[in-house]
């Protein structure tokens, strides 16, 4: 079969074997951004010579500016609810294409959330490190953790960390003292500690995230510093509020105090030191394991044996 | 008397009488980032024909960046510590013109915050107000929390409210959706409601914004709703941050459950409203206010009588 995960900036596609093993491996930058409009010759262009079927897609292919709505399943969802609302397209070739939906969910106070392609990662992450259940976190733009109990997702959460540091530091007087394009492992490790110490409501970070700017001011914070110490103090915060930290509370029941990151190497390995410093333990997941959410979706809607 | 309240991007002059009311106001738009390099000559021209001295001048003229270094003063302070410390500048005229400096203080956790300018509203609204005490707001980009007992300046909270408003509104996926300048009252409302019901720590704030974006997805959120959806979520999580509501822990000692805010009246009516929501008493100072701190300060620097 033909795993792709296809989102808004970029487009992967794996050929895989009838154990689920990467044969073959393409990646593209057309995310559905670029590629609107011509998304089948984008995908016939990307795997052509893959002689295999089914095509199974994740990611933003599915939403509403994609190749066509899969629309979300409620959670909690399992890979069985995933497949059950597969949605097919149609292309110019004879393979068969399918979509995985994404999942929406209410929170307490009535407020949705979504995903979409993270739901194959998930599921993914967890066979690929044969388990069943656990908290994951996809770091990013917009991070999600997600919770997991026999396969079946129970709940999950966005945190707007990676866009709201870009904002910050782009568009902020915290911006302007920074020098340097690369996150300081100092000035990081600093704000996770600070992000660990900080208590109070949610209203709180507004004042928190200021600390970048008089901290540097007293020249208790250098220039070089001061990227890596906002996004340790955001990075830190999304932590101890997605987690119940150990020394806070203890840990979610069947969790333990672990979680594993989805991510690439380099922004798994933040992650990994900001839990880390938080007392949790991070596990990270091995890259390219979105092919096993493929596989195990496929074989809940019967595409494979 | 002459007042000057000298920011980053304004510049106001006051003519005072010896009760300290204001005869004349000059406004020009040559803040100090405009007027660098000139002060002198900016100040002469715009108060030209105004025979009085002393001249004194607050907010950011002071810094680094501005007229002359007057450096921080550190909090507790009221007007007496202001007054010892102002710096003088020499102009090519024969006036007496001073700067009062900014206030810095640490918190619980020995993080700095620093203020310049406000010091002297603060010290100006309560004198209007004809009071010693009071919780004092002054909402805006930076918004400044500040507490004041028996005249002195007892500590002050810097929320990045206003700034972050506009870089997400103009830099995240939350702005795409939104539709229309002006601020729904109907989007507001909600969006403050929402942030009283908010818990969790700091980092919660993360997730919480994402609601802009999803609520819009489901169509329970109109997107010339959305902005001001967005500015209450924010102004209402840094009045529950900063305040503690009469529901939620009782009020401060000496201060009472109600608050005064120090803005424009549009800002002011906005931050009133959401106070009003949130259980608390907003009393709006009166415009220029600041003038009347200018006379508390010159009166302790006896430059009058």
């Amino acid at each position: 079969m033909i795993g792709i995960d296809w989102g808004t900036s970029s487009l992967r596609a794996y050929l895989l074997d009838p154990d689920g093993r990467v044969l073959e491996r393409r990646v593209s930058s057309e995310g559905i951004l670029s590629a609107a409009g011509r998304f089948g010759a984008v995908l016939d262009g990307l795997i052509s010579g893959w002689p295999a079927e089914p095509v199974l897609m994740s990611g933003m292919i599915g939403s509403r500016q994609g190749w066509a709505e899969a629309p979300y399943v409620a959670c909690p969802a399992g890979a069985g609810a995933l497949a059950a609302q597969l949605r097919r397209v149609t292309t110019a070739g004879p393979r068969g294409v399918h979509i995985v939906p994404g999942l929406a969910m209410l929170d307490g106070e009535g407020i949705p959330d979504v995903m979409r392609g993270e739901e194959t990662q998930v599921l993914g992450a967890l066979a690929a490190l044969g388990r069943s259940s656990g908290r994951i976190v996809l770091p990013g733009t917009h991070s999600k953790w997600v919770s997991v109990a026999d396969g079946c997702i129970t709940g999950f959460s966005t945190y707007m960390t990676g866009e709201v540091f870009a904002a910050l530091k782009g568009h902020t007087i915290l911006g302007r003292t920074m020098d340097g394009e690369e996150i300081d492992e100092g000035g990081f490790a600093r704000g996770v500690e600070q992000a660990r110490g900080d208590c109070g409501p949610p209203g709180r970070l507004l004042h928190r995230i200021f600390s970048t700017r008089t901290l540097g001011l007293f020249e208790r914070l250098a220039p070089r510093e001061a990227a890596g110490y906002l996004s340790g103090l955001l990075v830190g915060a999304e932590i101890v509020a997605a987690t119940p930290l150990p020394d806070e509370g203890g840990s979610s029941a069947g969790v333990g105090s672990g979680i594993v990151v989805v991510a690439n190497s380099a922004l798994a390995a933040l992650y990994a030191d900001a839990a880390g410093r938080l007392g949790l333990s991070a596990e990270v997941a091995p890259a390219d394991c979105v092919t096993a959410g493929h596989g195990v979706i496929a074989r809940a809607a019967r595409l494979v044996a």
